[in-house]
């Protein structure tokens, strides 16, 4: 089991406890994780994955295996900026999206596009005509988006 | 000047109608168009361009040419699927998002990203917390986002 | 008619005269250029092309418009690196290599696997087992190699 | 360490008797062994590290987890074709070409490009003007190639 845990490069100390977390679940749970490979959330959550002996696959936007956080295990170097955040989303079975940015928006839109199940936690929201797309399925603690991201593994 | 139009490959007909239009407007300014190079609002902004005389460049997700709408003039084969979005989003100096689903969400998530202006017609609203997050600048017609695109241009 | 003239970024006066008549042919002849939008072996080629009112197509590797030399009509932004050379290729319906270093290398093998014709002019040859793999057609002058170029797309 | 081993997706019996041995030997030596995951040499060189314990990752070209050959231990989707090639490259610290078609030709290209030593097992030879260009290091044994790879990583 591979699951994608997506968020934004910088984070609050609160929302990298969250991600810590949700790695740490993740791996006690045997799931794989995925992620770009950087800072904030995801070096949080490779972090937390780590310290239950779990393993954590980093995708790389850049040119260097230099640029992955300290506990990424398997760095993949894609040179691809921004266009990498498409590979993260593929190679998951489902995705957990702790708060985030745009970046993180685009990864949700191409999880939601491919079919992909993504849960959320304290991320975006998406409405049309004012009405909110409940496409997004929300977890109120790092436990309980796990729980719901395996879940939701077809 | 090269603005991107964005939205989903099938759409109806009233979505067709105004990313025609924006289409026109965006040619009769001088403008050239980007966008994904299929059919639905793709298909209806490059034969309003080609109304007006504009030049218009499909950048396609597949392995062949022949996938491209027949208004598009410049046929760039990238074999890349979803990923050619960022190539869609980095290409324009704008963005006019007509409707869309979650495909053209990834295309405004990752303009937002890398600063681009981006002009919705009808498209999704962002919210965080439960607030509209407003860096989609909404326009009420063709012409208006067309005006706005434009103008935002740096 | 597109055709992808592909050498290195930076090169020989002798090789960039070359490839300022390669681009001057493709142009008289009625076909679009399209490159890689950098320096050397593109530029010539690029401003050949413009000589004669050609129309060209640069698919630059990295995320600004301004990296293309000044002859490009069209500023394709991938942000994909090498990875562009893929686009580069399968963008054109022949390919001719002028002289060219490894990058030109990725783009002929590229083409080759794709079944897109490659005319070489001065470029690399190809052996297995000590003996040449003729799948490059050679060429002796740039108008030769355009007119096998053009007879060769199907 | 982690070292790439490309080659086609289909090949002979001997060269894929070759190709075991060398993802045997890399294993044994506690490299991790990156290729495109799919078959031929890429699929013999990830059963033969298997054989002996290592970890494999195969980069995917296609949209499916599924197309990967049954050795691959971390399947990285990418959606990109032949673009793949790329990260293959990249994410190694140096390539081992066994035979190889022209999708191999255009990853030693790209090492060689990006300053990745390449050791050649009977795989291409590259001439300019007739003359042997030598920065391919050719391995006459499986063994060989792996201690050359290994003793050329930075």
């Amino acid at each position: 089991m591979i699951i994608a845990v997506i968020g934004a490069g910088r984070c609050s100390a609160k929302v990298a406890q969250a991600a810590e977390l949700v790695g740490r679940e993740l791996a006690r749970r045997g799931a794989t994780l995925v992620c770009g490979g950087l800072g904030g959330v995801m070096e949080a959550a490779c972090r937390g994955a780590k310290l239950e002996g779990g393993l954590t696959i980093g995708i790389l936007p850049g040119f260097s295996r230099h640029e992955a956080n300290p506990h990424v295990d398997i760095r993949v170097v894609t040179g691809l900026g921004e266009a990498r955040n498409v590979i993260v989303v593929r190679t998951a079975q489902a995705v957990i999206a702790v708060d985030g940015e745009y970046g993180t928006l685009s990864e949700i839109a191409y999880a939601l596009k491919l079919g992909i199940p993504v849960v959320g936690l304290n991320t975006w929201q998406l409405t049309r005509e004012g009405r909110l797309v409940s496409d997004i399925v929300e977890a109120a603690t790092p436990a309980e988006a796990v729980d719901k991201a395996l879940a939701l593994v077809k």
